[in-house]
């Protein structure tokens, strides 16, 4: 099965070419090497890499300069889960898998929209029937589908985001042509709405007060200032946005960590919001498959472009001919994330995170600083005091004397500066150790 | 773990608002109900729905209209797997499932671009160490990687296609906002590079004859015509690209189909590819993997734009930012793949699917027809006689003359008129049925 024998192989040209590549240390340019293909202009316009990986590099680099700190490292980073997947949810998995091997379990391609019966489980389950399961899409997760809604929407539209937020908002729009050049000194991108989210306003926007965009999105329980709409907020941006005729991709991949009363879980409790709104979601920090990989995309077929044709079937367009359907193992693990006996299972995990973040909130909290999100969300989102300097400061300093990853809240976008995001997806031993650093060296 | 309780929902709304969306059978358009969000161009472009799902659509028209012949249905259309997933790769599966039920074993998020073992063993036992493993990029399957290929180059850039062709190509170009319209007599669109692939030339495209195209796709073996491009062929491709400065995107995804010795599996045997050209791959064939989803993109790190920046680092940045890397259950079927059992495993599929592929030559060729293919591939390419009428025609009169499922070379592209595409990718005994009933029906 091998591409080619070493023998037909040759040798001789990997080692020609790879020496004819190295022309920056001559300081020659032999651009007969280089394509004539222009580079995509957006890419230019991004600056440095993608937030999270970054991270890594960083924490990497210290690593590489400080070996012996190898084992005492501790990530409060990205939010990433820990928990093993419990009984049920996983012999779902590996039933999934299981049934491949046999004739009659054995199944290819399946419809790229996911399978029937777990589309009509998410309507059910998850939205009481509240949105039809021809409306649900089911992916590989938010972040893709994030990816896929700017693809329906196209270079030509305007985006508004929360400032701060999860940075696949932005680098996307860069990435389509939404947005102009990155200003240097305000680090914002023209041509992106930043909505402003502060302890001033609860961290919600206020949309109104804002120039129009085309897409706004939200994101509730928020990534990564912890804070969760409640009805009255979602309410007044469901309509702000009909009026202005905008349309929200609302994030709702911390829904489930919700357990204040009356606290929306969905987009679509909120009445006329299926006028309006699209809701990403995902199965990610629900049932701890980061690594497994499966989310789901709402677009209802209420939701109209201004010439009357769907939003829905565009974004199925997309499904269809850029994707192709998610893992059948991995969905078989979605339908028994949403059996009695999973959903049981989901909720254990969630109070095992929830229980870390109110640890890591009452540490900060404790040592005076003021926190804000840890009680509907995974994320603790601490104000920095003026003495620590800026936010990559913090994140720098918290790494190399207490060996604690964080994420800074400048990584999150303008907004962000002064804020420190702490993860409550570790083991709790990881989080009660990263507690006692934190305070032997913060307070 | 309900995203509401039903006393929450306010299904008084969801009536309401259903009752209010039904404008057009009424002849009123209440534009309030539209967004404000101009519908994204490049979409109104695209004639028709993506080719697959369209004969899913017809099959199940017919079977509406017919629903006695449910039983007798076979698809020889759309390239799916139907062998069970073999002993040793089913392992990988099923234990890399396994493993996430314990706290040494689980994980979450892992690269984005791919484990590193995985990338290691496919730079090794794939391709020999002719590439490095950061060149690959470990994806959810390669038409998912043919979109992001097109997002790293952007809407600006040219480019070309074998006519016919897999139809992600043109399709995921027009998208992307490359082309014009597609002139309806010509059902060709403005702006992209049809390189005519006929029996004439070999079904190998005379790109030096044709205006120059920033980006070049090429399939081989090819789908649909079944072409295994010869290695002087793919020489003179890779030469010519180099010459006119474009980038080759090389489809090798029927690679391990070619037993016929000295043709290339990987366009990386060709001497001087990595200057030039990227090759994106998959186990959907490979393994039977269409359900499970793995595939992967080697982008070279000699390959680079016109201002020297590496094609390389805007991939990484679309698989970081717009990806999340694919199922770790999934990786560890793909690592098993590796293995010498999962080679020998790969190796007596291949043999199944080839024999079918004969039998499916050797009916047409019986019934007097002239057919393409079908040695070194899994697709047998069937020109039809003018009585037959066009593609779509000899489609719909199999269909329902036969109940065979087939794709009209039309569905490829304007080029694939007069043919006929069969799928190896069956039971052996549904291809001899369909044989059955093709030479009763046809002779």
């Amino acid at each position: 099965m091998k591409f080619s024998p070493l023998s037909v192989v040759s040798l001789g040209f990997v080692t020609v070419s790879v020496g004819a590549f190295v022309p920056k240390s001559q300081n020659v340019v032999d651009t007969k090497l280089y394509s004539g293909v222009e580079r995509n202009e957006n890419f230019a316009k991004l600056s440095g890499g993608y937030l999270f990986p970054e991270i890594g590099r960083r924490r990497n680099a210290y690593l590489e300069d400080n070996p012996e700190m190898a084992d005492k490292i501790i990530s409060l980073g990205i939010g990433d889960t820990t928990k093993p997947i419990p009984e049920h949810i996983l012999s779902g998995l590996v039933e999934g898998a299981k049934k491949l091997g046999t004739t009659e379990g054995y199944s290819g391609y399946g419809a790229e929209q996911g399978q029937a019966l777990l589309r009509e489980k998410i309507a059910k389950v998850l939205y009481n029937d509240l949105i039809d399961p021809s409306e649900v899409f089911v992916s590989d997760g938010a972040k893709c589908d994030i990816m896929r809604v700017q693809q329906v929407f196209g270079s030509k539209v305007t985006s508004a985001v929360q400032d701060p937020s999860y940075p696949v908002y932005v680098d996307t729009s860069v990435m389509m042509g939404q947005t102009g050049s990155q200003d240097e000194s305000t680090m914002q991108y023209d041509n992106i709405v930043y909505m402003p989210c502060t302890p001033e306003n609860g961290f919600f926007p206020d949309y109104a007060s804002l120039p129009r965009a085309d897409v706004v999105y939200l994101c509730s329980p928020n990534n990564p200032t912890g804070a969760a709409a409640t009805k009255e907020q979602l309410t007044e941006i469901v309509n702000i946005c009909k009026e202005r005729g905008s349309i929200l991709v609302f994030d709702a991949a911390y829904a489930p960590f919700i357990r204040s009363e009356g606290v929306p879980k969905s987009i679509f409790e909120i009445e006329g919001a299926k006028d309006v709104a699209m809701e990403v979601n995902s199965f990610s920090k629900y049932a701890g498959f980061t690594g497994v990989r499966l989310g789901w995309t709402v677009v209802p077929s209420n939701l109209k472009f201004k010439d009357g044709s769907l939003v829905r079937d565009d974004f199925n367009r997309v499904m269809t001919t850029a994707f192709n359907g998610a893992s059948n193992i991995v969905q078989s693990g979605g339908l028994a994330c949403l059996d009695p006996e999973g959903q049981k299972e989901i909720s254990n995990l969630i109070d095992y995170y929830l229980e870390n973040a109110k640890i890591l909130r009452e540490t900060m909290e404790g040592l005076g600083f003021t926190v804000h999100g840890g009680t509907d969300a995974p994320y603790v989102f601490v104000e920095l005091s003026e003495s620590m300097g800026g936010s990559w400061d913090a994140f720098s300093m918290i790494l190399e004397k207490c060996q604690v990853v964080t994420i800074p809240g400048a990584g999150f976008g303008p907004g962000g500066e002064g804020f420190l995001r702490l993860s409550a997806f570790a083991p709790r031993d990881s989080v009660i150790e990263a507690c006692k650093r934190l305070s032997e060296e913060l307070k």
